[in-house]
């Protein structure tokens, strides 16, 4: 069988076949499986890239019916039963699992990409870290006040968990990361703006905690705008209607668009672009075609939507991989899939976050240890598991920050740049030279 | 004063500095001093960039008479005493340090840098490293055996500890860290050539430890090529004269320039563009502007040349420190710079280096665990020196590597484009479609 993905879906799939007698190939078009819920702490500067991601050939070295290809999937030719891929592959399958996930939707302004990028890569993570601090940077430098102000205010768009927690990370790098070590602005003074165009951050948590996080985010001193929609994104900030936020650093965590797998095949999909799933995981109309996690719409055995959630994705794979090891066995198809909730979890910030597991909800300084062991427990390796707890205690204990690089090129040129300081550099033309003397 | 760079000798002018009546203005185009000599590692997937690098900005927090500004310098106007950095800042100066270092020198063939880097930088090493692992990629996923022999082959231009350091760590990589891991290729057929121009490896270190290098070399795998001249770098691999070796990945570690920053100052350079300091390494005609590291040729109290490592260019920074504190103070200037030669390491891969400390020297196991104490000793921050211990204590134990991240884009289109996979996707143009199966 095939699997397209190695995020959570597709890797438990795989797990689950281990001792099937099958033939997985295994195609990312990354080298890596990532972490995703802690990509946020690398987009601020408070992991390395490799705390949280594993070389997918890693995790599967002892598997030996598994074979990884590092290949961008194009299509499925469902006639000829064969994956497209880049470099001119095609790879036959019998069964087949569509793992892709999503990516961020601009809501039909892709426009905005270039100067609001989302998180959902490594590559993306580092983009976001590399201009969060060269504005700090470049507001350590520049002489105009308003310029300044302006390079200090950080906007996130959207406050579902990542906003959430990408915002009370960025308060803090300004607060307790970054102090000290300036000697013209006071990093403190950044300001960070968390959009969110519904009525309450949160959206998929009790309103209880949503009240909680909206309280700690307000006292950590984020600012938050509920049912506030943004209208326009550009280098200079964003628009909310008649109001402007002048901004250097937009993060959008707003929607999400599944993966184009659903077109491949041509099945029907929501206007998300999901593939809305049988209660087997199959894709209507194709018996052996198989998809789970974000890109798809699913509905637990009572009938009640499936999250579109790490623990959501890791058991729909988890699934197939059983029905798949069954049908290889010959044994009668397990029963339709069932979701369990275990619960849900958001960081805002150092010692402070909201989970809720069932009836038991856990706010503050608790939740946050909470969230640490959790988050701890689900890393893939041991070895990450002690870099990343060796961080996170070095961090808390002297709130320093480990990875605190500018790395990467600034792309150049065109309405494709999107750096801060074009701007002032434009601004700058009736003011030719600025001189700098020690602070 | 102005110090432009946070190398090893800029960082260290500046601590010297630190009790001294003076305001420093430290300058660099990156936020983070790197600790060049474990680069390679980095390279070769070993380590983390955020392990050997720091910003510059956390190093100093505490030394209240120093501003770091994050700029790139674009030229000195000495009449003025005036540094002009990017942005159209304005430095002004007293007394000035250049410290900008070096970059790779491809001898007049500017137009092998796009496929054969060199290794200078974070973004060099990343690039590197993802070069190499989609090597292993392609190979596993590629039909053609000369293609595939091709992939797996990786030449390093330059036998310089650099060049030596880096053909044993690759090496290393293909045979400790992949096996198990690919299902179609077995990465320890990797060929690893090492290209040196004269007439033995290791040309700064004692005769007889270049020929326990070059065994060493030898016994690992590698393919050492003295007196062997590159005369072309292309996509398809290097030619040294009638000779031709494909490959896939080419690495410069052959020829140093320095910086322009003689230029700027329009110093007396030597061929390769640095600056010969006198005595108090200052640059002559400019009594108040000092030049250290790899920007210069510097001659020791006793007529010897300072060698073009870190512990010269930390010395010579330390030494203008003492200088400027010395004059800040109206003290007497101290005596000539003199440079005291503590040896020469270079490590060979796993559990074997040469070392030479005057008259001891060391090899084998001995000097490799001498080169790690001293490496994590010359570390910068406690952190870095936890991070690192661990994660070779856990190579050492598991022979995995914790950052075999494929990260960053890969340059598309026009002759800038030397990825591995382009000749192949050329040649495949008769063969539409390639199927693949598991393995």
């Amino acid at each position: 069988m095939v699997i397209l993905g190695a995020g959570f879906g597709g890797l438990e799939a795989a797990r689950a076949l281990a001792r099937a007698p099958v033939e997985i190939t295994l195609v990312d078009r990354q080298n890596h499986h990532l972490f995703q819920p802690l990509l946020y702490q690398v987009a601020t500067a408070a992991l390395s890239p490799g705390d949280i991601a594993w070389p997918v050939r890693t995790v599967f070295r002892r598997q030996r019916n598994l074979t990884v290809v590092m290949a961008e999937a194009t299509g499925v030719d469902t006639a000829a039963r064969v994956v497209r891929a880049g470099d001119g592959l095609a790879i036959p399958y019998d069964a087949l699992l569509l793992a892709t996930g999503a990516t961020h939707s601009y809501f039909g302004h892709d426009e905005w990409a270039p100067v609001a990028p989302g998180l959902k890569t490594i590559e993306d993570a580092t983009d976001i870290r590399r201009r969060l601090l060269l504005a700090f940077e470049r507001a350590e430098v520049t002489a105009d006040e308003a310029e300044r102000r302006r390079l200090l205010t950080f906007v996130v768009v959207g406050a579902g968990p990542t906003g959430v927690e990408l915002a009370g990370a960025m308060v803090e790098l300004a607060r307790h990361a970054m102090p000290r070590e300036f000697r013209r602005i006071d990093p403190a003074m950044a300001r960070v703006v968390l959009i969110e165009a519904g009525p309450r951050v949160l959206p998929s948590f009790p309103e209880e905690l949503a009240a909680v996080a909206h309280g700690s985010l307000e006292r950590m001193g984020v600012q938050v705008l509920t049912n506030t929609r943004v209208t326009h994104c550009g280098p200079d900030g964003v628009e909310c209607g008649a109001e402007r936020i002048g901004a250097s650093t937009i993060v959008w965590a707003a929607g999400v668009v599944a993966s184009p797998a659903g077109a491949w095949i041509n099945a029907e999909r929501d206007r998300q672009g999901r593939i809305p799933v049988g209660p087997d995981l199959t894709v209507p109309g194709h018996p052996d075609i198989f998809a789970v996690g974000d890109l798809v719409t699913a509905k637990d055995g009572s009938g009640r939507p499936v999250p579109g959630t790490a623990p959501g994705a890791k058991q729909m794979g988890r699934y197939v991989g059983r029905v798949l090891a069954a049908r290889a066995a010959g044994r009668p198809a397990p029963a339709p899939f069932s979701y369990r909730h275990h619960g849900d979890l958001a960081t805002i910030g150092r010692r402070s976050a909201v989970v809720e597991l069932g009836k038991i909800r856990l706010t503050g300084f608790v939740g946050w240890v909470f969230w640490c062991v959790a988050h701890i427990w689900y890393l893939v390796g041991f070895r990450s598991r002690v870099v990343v707890s060796f961080e996170w205690l070095w961090s808390y204990l002297t709130f320093q920050r480990g990875a605190r690089l500018i790395t990467g090129r600034e792309p150049r040129g065109g309405n494709a740049t999107p750096v801060p300081g074009q701007v002032r550099a434009e601004s700058r033309q009736q003011e030719p030279e600025r001189a700098l003397g020690p602070a």
